[in-house]
């Protein structure tokens, strides 16, 4: 193909948020979209906090904690500790500089400003050339069923540290919420999709879930990342929910979740045996080294897929 | 006499302040409440701030900034910092730590809790044994009529730098407010109620304007302490205020403005000379240092105000 491709990154939080900072670096600026999961979404002190958005932004402008993947770095903790000394609750852990972002993003929401027009102002306040665009902006709030009850997704990760046993997700709210403008425009321009290496269950689905994107996605080219490695979740809670699920924590059941949608699939050399169960679906596959320790590994992998893009896809 | 008398003092910010910790000093636990002006209060961000609330209890709990008299001591600004990175508003000087006290105090109101109560939760934290009690556990907002329009108080005060030339005051919200409880108990209870050094016309008469509480304290035994020494205000915009309003500054004026609701005036010894004309309105009056520079100053206020009470209104 001539012309730079145009990348569509559907993205959770910290997973999906490196792989699209491989992208960043490695493709033209302008040529890419980050499209954010808001199911994590939630209201704490009144100020509305979008982690995932918070996330790939932060990691996109090079200002993330390379320690936890979220949160910034060099940040502080004195509004938290002082909200301590009130006994307040503390379990999200609400950096100073962070809090920032919750108070002007709540500011502008409160003026009416939509979410969308409010992530791609802080993005270019934060000298970020790829388009952030949240999947919608409308609330929806990912819901965790579990033996212990229904759960607001924070409070299940965050502060019950993922304990509870799951049995299924609600996203609250998806029946009423649009796809962004943004999201739509992007699909649409997109010559390829890329769903990053998130929790296919909490992340990508609830981007999936908006009405016409999994139709309007169908269309495109789209390949998948696998966060499974090993058996293991790379980061979060995914292992232990496809386990209580009663889902194979092997890649391939990755694979499966997205069978029918995506034309190509990415999984890590540690599971190349996979790779042919996966391809008997119609997915071609690319087997390839997937976990990105380093700036340099992100964009190592998203220069592997580019190259895979232009042989597999070409003409 | 020979129990305690119980103390009520109406407060605005800084100078009330000082004064109320003047009374906390030489008084025995439980004797004094603080009665404070909510007229300031304003929401940013999303946030409840309630800036006289807190100037009074940063005071009385020993953690405000000497410096400033508001505002916390080794505060932090890394949230305002950012706020500014953003291109926010940071007119509004949001220290970290006096960010907690903002977030936990919207939360607690959203979660129903009237703020008197959230102030004698705060209180008891940062161990104040003072009873501090809002005015009211409305919304009241001072707005001040100006030569530029009607402007939301706090905008006046710190975005404007006082600058408008006033016309006037409204305290909008006022017809719908209740006295909080707390306030009338503590008028009924108390032997003697203070008016602080505040600025009688946005800090003092929000406080007096609401149903009921003037007619209470005048049949208490009332003493109002002068915020004019010298022709000019201690703190804060009240000379430039009583220029506009074609009202001379001093502090007889002052005496004038509470004439029929107090019975002793505390003028500080530089205006000596207005003690006569203020005698002739049926007021008695302590001419002593009112300035309070240090700790000391303002114990050493309050303990002569007390002697005083204890000469005039014995028996």
């Amino acid at each position: 193909m001539s012309k730079k491709p145009e990348i569509l990154v559907l993205s959770g939080g910290v997973g999906g948020a490196k792989f699209a900072d491989g992208m960043y670096q490695v493709l033209p600026p302008d040529s890419l979209t980050v499209c954010v999961n808001t199911g994590d979404d939630f209201e704490a002190f009144g100020l509305a906090i979008s982690p995932d958005l918070d996330t790939v932004c932060y990691t996109l402008a090079g200002i993330a904690n390379p320690k936890t993947g979220w949160g910034l770095h060099g940040e502080t903790y004195h509004t938290l500790e002082a909200i301590g000394r009130l006994e307040g609750p503390t379990w999200f852990k609400l950096g100073d500089m962070d809090l920032a972002t919750h108070l002007e993003r709540t500011r502008l929401l409160r003026e009416g400003m939509p979410l969308s027009k409010i992530t791609s102002r802080f993005c270019e306040n934060w000298g970020i050339h790829a388009r952030v665009v949240p999947m919608t902006n409308q609330p929806v709030r990912t819901l965790v069923r579990t033996h212990s009850g229904i759960i607001p997704f924070q409070e299940y990760f965050v502060k019950l540290n993922c304990e509870p046993v799951v049995e299924g997700f609600i996203f609250s709210g998806i029946e009423n919420a649009e796809p962004s403008e943004e999201l739509l425009s992007s699909i649409d321009q997109a010559d390829f999709i890329v769903i990053g290496p998130s929790n296919p269950l909490v992340s990508i689905d609830p981007i999936l879930s908006l009405s016409d994107v999994s139709e309007r996605i169908s269309h495109k080219n789209v390949i998948a990342i696998s966060p499974i490695v090993g058996g293991r979740a790379i980061k979060g809670p995914l292992a232990k929910m496809y386990g209580e699920l009663g889902i194979e924590t092997r890649a391939r059941s990755v694979a499966s979740h997205y069978r029918g949608l995506i034309d190509a699939f990415v999984l890590d050399s540690l599971d190349s045996e996979e790779a042919e169960d996966i391809r008997r679906w119609d997915i071609i596959t690319l087997v390839t080294d997937t976990i990105m320790k380093t700036r340099l590994d992100r964009a190592h992998l998203a220069g592997e897929i580019l190259d895979f893009i232009r042989r597999e896809f070409s003409g």
